[in-house]
């Protein structure tokens, strides 16, 4: 399943692994962003049962295996390359941090361990799976800090970046607290709520606006939601009025949210519809949504797309996936790259949580009983150590997460001093003799 | 196929219009990007041939009929719309641009008419397909315009918004110019040359430099690339001189590339390698080309991930799909939005390419011999009406349309005045009775 979705490289490597008898030799990789992205003070990790599923079902089908062979870049590789190909199975052990987690620029969020070429082939998919709905993950948590307790509901897959990216942008907006979706198909396959009613094709398919209201009343009774800017926003919100029938709420998708919801709230009451809720949608965004509710608009709920299935003002978070430790017949070695702008720390490492910081050390020490370790066990011996927690015990974990997180944090802008993040005395030193023995 | 990856209310507008007795009414939808992005002069059309792909296969599996059974927006639905479902086919028509021509805001890429609901469901499909890969395919065209000439390849699936959105970003780069990519799967499924050797972590699993790049060597022939950067560049590239073994070349990922570049060219030269290339990766973007080639770096090719595969610096082009034509038995009629800030244009249309401008105007227009009629028929009464050109004639097609546009386009700065773009007289008219029998 989707083997080759990676890079040609990985495969190279591993067919030159092979060639030099590394192919079992241990290595382990971790995953972290670098560098927290504009504006952001933490991320909330997502996308592991995805990057899980991957692993535990990577396998190379024949006519994958021939189409490599026929590459110029395997004419030397030996045939025992290909049968290993054939009989492909990751057997390592995958520690990550659970989904929903706040986490921080440098902290590993995923661990491999594995034979090298099995550590080495999974780096693509799991760093474009992970990363990705990290970074959505993160995008969604601000928004909904924003509304102020308002929902948030993504409706970004039209926009996201091919369909299936809108699918697992719809799974992590949720991990980040959205209320639920547009994506049908995130529904059913990840138990997500699904909302949406119609569209301005809807209103313009009937002679009139009312008749286009009164039918989609007549489908979905108190649940409707009428969208009322077709053609006069505020004629539109007097139509929904006098049809006299229960409905949820009105939608307005353009114009000036802050007075056109003001003058709809007036419509809406005096026509005796005080309980219709009002959602705002069209080109939304965390900063923008912060001004509706600053402003007090009368919104009660935002349907976000673009700005969200896309992490418009950020959309890479430009995570990694760095080798730390490596076990040949040499011996243990720790690795780290020291090229000018892109450093990294050695060994396999561990995050500490305590209440106030974290603290980045090696996987083996234990600093205080009050810390939490980030990283647990996920997959052992290629098995998967535990049942997954889902979608929405991830959303779950991250409202707590980022309740518990200092107050300054939750804020749309870049706080200084940012969250501290220790390196524990173990790492550093061992950073410094891998430095040194070069 | 995917039925389901679309959003909830194209559904339950489905479900509307057969309550009403609309689902077999005719529409007629059309797909464009409405302004630009910033600092873009033209797009490359891309992606037709997936949306295509997802036209001819839509189909509702029961299990999925079975999930929307179970939502309550489908609680007042008619059992009928459910076998509907079952029996679904696309059976309308699609008109489109071929991929690989250039195109500007506000002219249709791709035209359905279809019964209503078979033209609703697609929609958000169609958007999220061709809009992101039109988006990348035009970031990928800027990259090579920027390169003068010098191969640019795609290495961003780590980066691309989900693996699935890697394979497709790889395909639009290569339609927009690019040489090939390191999507392995985008090699197989598409026809595209793939790229790739080796990373930092294969130079940090051999004890040694030298080793590493030995056994890469022996590998790769002369097809070979040292990745030089991992400790230190100028002693990487000595290696690699040193070992005397024909070689590709080397790949600088960090420091200061026009100094490194030229210093390693210098190593390079020195040693007798003078036919060994230099390739640039790390961060690149058309703006760092530019600069690069404008500085007279002596590098042959550039490797571009994050920047392209995420179009950063304008990840969404906001395509929409509108509805501009309705035919029931009321008879026809032209529908428009009207809509502060979204307003569009009523009736099918076709774009017109005179030599150096365009006319947007009514399908049934001939305005004059020499003018191209940029849209053409693709899928006729649900069948495909010819075979599609593969990605590879796209790239041909993207090549020669962007030689031929006014040379003025062609930089990576917002040009004013913008292409020319007409609209017809007839168009013109039919907008305004559109809009005065409102």
């Amino acid at each position: 399943m989707n083997a080759l979705l990676t890079d040609l490289y990985q495969l190279t490597m591993a067919a030159g692994y092979w060639s030099a008898g590394k192919a079992e030799e241990t290595a382990a990789f971790e995953l972290f962003v670098r560098r927290l992205p504009a504006n952001r003070n933490y991320m909330i990790a997502a996308g592991l049962e995805q990057a899980v599923e991957y692993l535990l079902h990577l396998r190379f089908e024949e006519d994958e295996i021939r189409y490599l062979q026929g590459l110029p870049q395997f004419r030397r590789a030996e045939p025992g390359f290909f049968e290993a190909l054939r009989r492909f199975r990751f057997t390592g052990d995958v520690f990550a941090v659970p989904e929903g987690t706040p986490v921080f620029a440098g902290e590993p969020l995923l661990t491999v361990r594995a034979p090298l070429m099995e550590a080495q082939i999974p780096e693509t998919f799991l760093l474009s799976m992970v990363g990705f709905q990290t970074m959505i993950a993160t995008k969604a948590a601000r928004m909904v800090d924003a509304s102020g307790g308002r929902a948030v509901v993504e409706f970004g897959t039209r926009r996201a970046h091919s369909p299936q990216a809108g699918l697992y942008a719809a799974r992590a907006a949720f991990v980040g607290g959205c209320a639920g979706t547009s994506n049908v198909l995130a529904g059913m396959r990840f138990g997500i709520p699904v909302f949406g009613t119609a569209a301005h094709s809807w209103v313009q398919s009937f002679p009139t606006e009312r008749e286009a209201f009164e039918r989609l009343q007549g489908l979905l009774g108190d649940g409707t939601t009428y969208l009322i800017d077709t053609y006069d926003t505020l004629e539109g919100a007097r139509q929904a009025v006098s049809l006299g029938k229960p409905f949820w709420g009105v939608r307005l998708d353009s114009g000036n949210l802050i007075e056109l919801s003001r003058a709809v709230r007036r419509i809406l009451d005096e026509g005796g519809c005080r309980g219709a809720k009002i959602m705002a949608t069209g080109d939304l965004n965390e900063y923008k949504i912060l001004e509706l509710v600053a402003a007090g608009a009368p919104i009660d709920a935002f349907g976000v797309g673009t700005e969200l299935a896309t992490s418009m003002d950020a959309p890479s978070h430009g995570a990694v996936y760095k080798m730390v430790e490596h076990v040949s017949p040499l011996g243990r070695r720790y690795t780290a790259k020291f090229s000018a702008d892109k450093a990294t720390l050695p060994g396999i490492k561990q995050v500490f949580r305590f209440r106030d910081h974290d603290m980045i050390g090696r996987s083996h020490e234990c600093p205080s009983p009050d810390a939490e370790a980030l990283l647990r066990p996920v997959i052992l011996r290629g098995e998967l150590a535990q049942p997954l927690p889902g979608a929405a015990e991830a959303r779950q974990r991250a409202r707590r997460g980022i309740e518990a997180l200092p107050k300054q944090l939750r804020t749309l802008f870049e706080v200084d001093p940012p969250y501290r993040i220790d390196l524990s005395e173990e790492l550093i030193q061992l950073a410094r003799e891998v430095r040194a023995r070069r």
